[in-house]
Order: C-alpha cells, then structure tokens, then sequence
C-alpha cells in the first residue's frame, strides 16, 4: 500500500493509472491509498468546463491544456478527468480520448482520464472528487474537469471547481440557447468556441442578455477588442462579472487571453476569501456523502436481512409506506 | 389532517393542489399525508416520457392526455408531471403551463403539475415519486412523468415508470442523435414527433440502428404501415421489441397507434410478471433513499455540533481526509 501511494507521489504514471481505475471502482485499495494521499492535496487549481455536444469543449481543453504546458503558460503540469453524464450505458469517452492522444501523447505533463459515468449522480460527482484528490495530490497543478451537458449533473460537478466555464457556440439553435439560461448562473467564464462561424454576433447577444437575467444586480461589461482579444475585468472590483471569452480553438486563437481571465479568476477568488470558501463547501458535502453511505453500511449491517425483506415486504403490498418503515427499522436497530 | 387526506381521496381539486405543493417541499403535513393516502396508491400507470427539447414532446404529452379522456381512451382520468432538470434555477416550467392550459383546462380529469428542479438529483426522483403517489391514491389511472434531455436524471426518473417514451425528431442533427444512442437502452416505445418535416426517414433510419446497438439480441421489428399506422409487436412475445411510432402532435396525428402500444406494452409486462417487478424496484430504492435520510437526521442528532465541526476543520486543514474522519465519527456515535 505505501508502495502505490509512494509511486504516485514520486509520478509514476503506470502507478497513477492503478490508483485512478481503483478509485473510480471504489475498492478498498483505492480508499486506503485516497485517506493516505488525501494531506498531499489543497494545491491544485480546480478548473470546470461545461457546455452542449457541438460546440468543440474537448478541442477547446485540449488547447487549454497545451496553453499550460508552453513557457507562457508557465509549463504547469495539467490532468484532465472527462466526466460524460449523457452516455450512462454505452462508453461514449473512448473515442474521444482516441482524438486527444494525437495533439497530448508523450507529454508527461498531462494526463487525460474519462469517466464512463456509473450508478447514481451523487457517485458521480463523488468520484469525480475522488479523482480530483489523486490528481491534486499527485502534484498536477491544473486540473481540469469536463463535462457535457447542462443539467444538473453539471452543476453538481462545477461545484467543485475554482473557476467554470460555459462553452457556447454559434448555430446551435434558439433552443439550446434558452436552455443555457440556468447554467449561466454556475459561469464564471463564457466561451464563445468556434467564433468563426456565422452567427457569432447573435451568439454573443443572446448569452449577454442571459447573463444580465442571471446576473440581475450586476451591470454586465462590455468587451471591446480587437478580434479574439478581450479586456478581461479589473481582479480588484468586489463583483466578479463574467467575462466573455470568442475563441477558435481549433487554430488556438484566444486560448491565452482564456487562461489569463482563469488565471484572473483565481487571482479574485483568493483575494475576497472566496477561494478557501469553496474548498469548505466542497469538502463540506464530500464528508456528508461519505459519512451518508457509512451510516447505511452500517444499518445494513446491524440489521438482520429478513427483519428487511419483511419490512419491505409490507410496502409492496401497501400495508406500510416507506416512511413508516423506515421508522419501524430505524426504532429496532436502535435497541 | 384526516381532512387533507379525505379531501384528495374525494377528488377535491384545491386540497389536490395544495398537498402536491406539501409533498413538494417536503413538509411535515405533506409527509404524513403521504404515509395516510400509502395504501390506497398501486393502481396508475406510470408513463414516462423523455426526449430533448425542440422535439415537441409537450404536445405529444398533451395529445396522449386528451386522447385518454376520450371515448376511445376509456375517459382515464390524467396527471402529467412536468419535471425539467435542465433548469436548476430558474422556473422555466411556468410558461409550459400557461401553453398547455389552452387544450387542457377545464377539464377536472386532467391534473398538471411542473417541477422546477431542486436540491441533490437524488432529490429530484424522489419527490417525483411522491408526486405520482398522491395522484396515485387520488385515482388518476394514467400518471404521464415528462422529463426534458437524455442525462442521468431521465434515466433515473424513467426507472419509475411502467413504460419509457423516448421521444425525437426530425432535423436536430446528427450530435444530437448520437447522444441518445443511451437513452434509448430505457425506450420502451419510440416516437418520432414531427413527422411531417423533413429528414424523417434519417432521423428513423438512425433510430433503427442505435436500436439495434442498444438491443444487440433483439432483431428490431420494421414496421411497415401507411402514414402513421404502425403495427405494434405481438404481445405473446417474450422479447419486447420497443415499436417506432410517428406522429404529428400539432395534428393529433399517430396519437391512437401510440396509445395502443402502450397499452401493450403494459400487457405484455403483466403477462411476464415485469409489472409486479418495476414495483418492487421502484418501492426498493424510495425506501433505500428514505432510509439514507433517516440515518443522516438522526446521526446529526445524536452527535453534537461542535465535534461535527472540530472534524470538518481537521478534514479542512488536510489532517484527516473524509474517510478517517467519518470512521471517527461513526466511533463516537455508536458508544
């Protein structure tokens, strides 16, 4: 056990890959090298990026990722854990992570990781935690968490980064459009990928008038610059206003102005307390999801199984309901 | 509170209301009410419908409602619960309503009720279920679950359905297609709605063969039928194949055909005991969730506040990771 947890803290990638695929399993190995590496975290900037199939996320984190390990982007080492919430059966990720290894193999900086998701929502964004901490720990100081989508699987992941980003793109439709106004009120970035397209003046309009309806108390700022160059807000207003970014990430264009409003983004959150505030909030709700399914291994434990099928028995056949067997179970494994 | 209860059973609309917006925020009125109405719920049938947006599935929901209050339909008397994950902030469900009470209202056998999501989607499936069991004893025969998109949470809801719709349509793009090859693993009945657009015969061919990916040992049906009549497959068989049907909402056009199938569809699971089995599952994991809340009130309860807190901030300042802290936790409870 300290052989693994070692492995990965002295980077070895072969031991790395170990530990992620037990922790995304939930085996007793990876809980044991998760409670061992766990001191090793707090480090890493935790870096959401949301947004609809189509509008190029993958292309646009990819280029992210090659923007941290160029010298102006201060060669930061990136990890990349691909959560797919709209494929809960078939393993969609696979392919994708057949695209990235073209412009990412070889790197020893970055790791890419994709989670098939499994089981309830709750798991996944605890696993997706868990992942996280082993990145964290293992010294990768960019971490970026991907994710389809606009539901609330998303906003449940964005909760655990630093900064979100939500990626728009032109052409997708109106009503895709109006789906967005909910997770516009998790952004702290907007993308605009793919700005060469047609349609990109309409884009911008509709996600500004969505900000102002998500954002009603602040005035939302107006960039004015010179093709995919955009004045990010001054770090030292009280009010973050989310800034948005038009990029091509296809081409890498405004990827640098991208990671300077993430960087400015940090910069905000560590300035007004909010950085350590969202690490409590997270933390927060993980030792509540830890200690929910201890809590029911436990019962399951101290209660006999056919004192439960009888239980359950009297539900099916709506002679008790469920709250009321939960308050016969609970008041025998009280005794 | 007999009078809540006593009031819904006898079909009072105002106390209907009024207990569903109990149940909705979980109050202690609305929970008793529940555990009263128990037994007199285990007679509906759960329709789900899923499908993203721009597929017109609030018509095809509305459609199905008034054809079950027709002669034809049996005059069932109809619920629709609206749920929308994909706005986990604002209430985009109000003006859905407003739509529908066009072709529904003043009806006193169709009852609809939106939900703007909230909370864990844990949560979300949860108070959905609770939703249709106060319909449920209130003797609405057909309860109709629409949920938008092609997440987690459909999957989730769909599970607490009898019958799964899955709807599409034509012209949304192949992204959009490829993202449903998952959901269509829960699909019951497939519905193509806006038939008469163009690119019906792609968007059905590309159902045909994701059909086939989800149900590898199922040689999928063709149907072959004039304009909207499809025939539906044989009940006798073991196998259900899900039928693919088409319909135009706007019009009323294929709604009968579909209602038949589910109608099948509901056959065929009494017939091979799948019925009494969905049940069983549903009842299972409600009383699994009500359990895990029980567990989690009372711990809270019984441990005090300041040790709570005195682990949070060692978890916080890295010295013990969520694990070790819930194991200690759960040391200090059980003394």
């Amino acid at each position: 056990m300290m052989t693994l947890t070692n492995s990965v803290l002295e980077g070895n990638r072969l031991a790395l890959a170990h530990l992620l695929t037990q922790v995304e399993n939930d085996s007793s190995e990876g809980r044991a090298a998760l409670a061992e590496l766990f001191p090793h975290t707090g480090k890493a900037q935790l870096i959401g990026v949301t947004g609809a199939s189509g509008t190029g996320k993958s292309s646009l984190v990819n280029q992210l990722a090659l923007h941290y390990r160029k010298t102006d982007g201060s060669r930061k080492r990136v990890a990349i854990v691909a959560v797919d919430p709209s494929s809960p059966f078939t393993g969609g990720a696979v392919l994708g992570d057949r695209v990235r290894m073209r412009d990412l193999s070889g790197d020893s900086g970055v790791f890419i990781r994709s989670m098939a998701t499994r089981g309830s929502l709750g798991g996944i964004a605890q696993t997706t935690a868990a992942l996280t901490q082993v990145f964290d720990a293992a010294g990768f100081e960019i971490i970026i968490i991907e994710t389809v989508g606009a539901g609330q699987s998303e906003v449940d992941i964005a909760r655990l980064a630093h900064t979100t980003l939500v990626v728009e793109a032109p052409g997708l439709g109106d009503e895709i459009q109006a789906i967005k106004a909910g997770i516009l009120e998790i952004a702290d970035v907007l993308v605009i990928n793919k700005a060469d397209r047609p349609g990109v003046e309409n884009t911008e309009r509709a996600l500004r008038s969505n900000l102002e309806l998500a954002h009603p108390t602040q005035r939302v700022f107006h960039h004015h610059g010179r093709s995919m160059s955009v004045t990010a807000p001054a770090t030292d207003s009280k009010l973050w206003i989310p800034p948005i970014h038009k990029t091509v990430a296809t081409e890498g264009k405004g990827i640098p102005e991208l990671a300077e409003s993430i960087a400015k983004h940090a910069a905000h959150l560590h300035q007004g307390g909010d950085w350590a505030a969202r690490d409590r909030a997270r933390l927060g709700s993980e030792l509540e999801a830890v200690l929910g399914e201890a809590l029911m291994t436990r019962f399951h434990e101290t209660v006999p199984q056919e004192q439960y099928d009888e239980i359950v028995e009297k539900v099916l056949s709506r002679n008790l309901s469920p709250w009321e067997a939960v308050k016969s179970l609970l008041n025998g494994s009280s005794e």
